[in-house]
């Protein structure tokens, strides 16, 4: 991590944060055999935490490494969780990135797209701190809870 | 292909047809050598004519073939190309099928979902005949230019 933090301060990130709760429990989720038990929350998210000097050290002339893209998906999948908490509708990941590492994430709720994104060097994915990666997700929840109130008709289509 | 067909009834059918039109030309787009400059319009279309009996003995055990894909993607590219002719806006094709042939194939106009289909078995992806390939590309066509005139807004956002 880019900077010491106390425990108690991860934990009320975490805690103010829909997104990263949802980000937490999913990954905790993919921990069937609980290796992770003993680890704490802050500790769970750290492979998001990639600033400034670590990105540099990841090259991206190679494919993309099959960890950061299932980061990735987790991600927007949390974003959908988030979302649909905050709206009652279900927002579902549809995720292209070719393997350059250069792709779109959007998130679909109905027939709108409610949050779109032009990734490039995802083997880059990741955020400066723990706050940032609050603030980036929480973002997005925003964003797509906005353009949903203001097209019901699309996201509720079909 | 299923039935024997007259050049002139084939031609006819490729005439009144905006979205093979768009085919066609899509499809001459890629022959950068000219290999096909002897071929007739439903010659360079054949390959998507899979009629009952063809696609049974096509199997869908093994990943689906590189060709395939292709083939789906200019089929959703001349669909997207044809539905900009129609009604002015462009539509993307935003394709994600998984290896094992399963996945979801839509057409994205600004943060409209305009077309989605989910596509099964997508080796075995062809059309019983000529007539049906035109109908089916038109169908989707007709489809988003309606609903992108439903929801212009969400059509024309960003």
């Amino acid at each position: 991590m880019s900077e010491v933090m106390t425990p108690d301060a991860a934990k009320a990130i975490i805690g103010a944060s829909p997104f990263l709760g949802q980000l937490v429990t999913m990954l905790r989720a993919q921990d069937t055999y609980g290796s992770w038990d003993g680890k704490s929350d802050a500790e769970v998210l750290m492979p998001y935490i990639v600033d400034k000097a670590a990105r540099k050290l990841i090259p991206i002339i190679d494919d993309p490494d099959p960890d950061v893209l299932w980061r990735v998906e987790l991600f927007y999948n949390a974003a959908g969780l988030a979302i649909e908490r905050k709206t009652g509708i279900i927002a579902a990941p549809m995720i292209k990135i070719n393997h350059e590492g250069f792709g779109r994430a959007t998130l679909v709720v109905g027939r709108l797209i409610a949050y779109s994104k032009y990734h490039r060097d995802i083997h880059r994915f990741g955020f400066d701190s723990l706050q940032a990666l609050a603030e980036g997700g929480d973002r997005i929840v925003d964003e797509a809870a906005a353009l949903i109130g203001r097209f019901p008709d699309v996201a509720n289509f079909g």
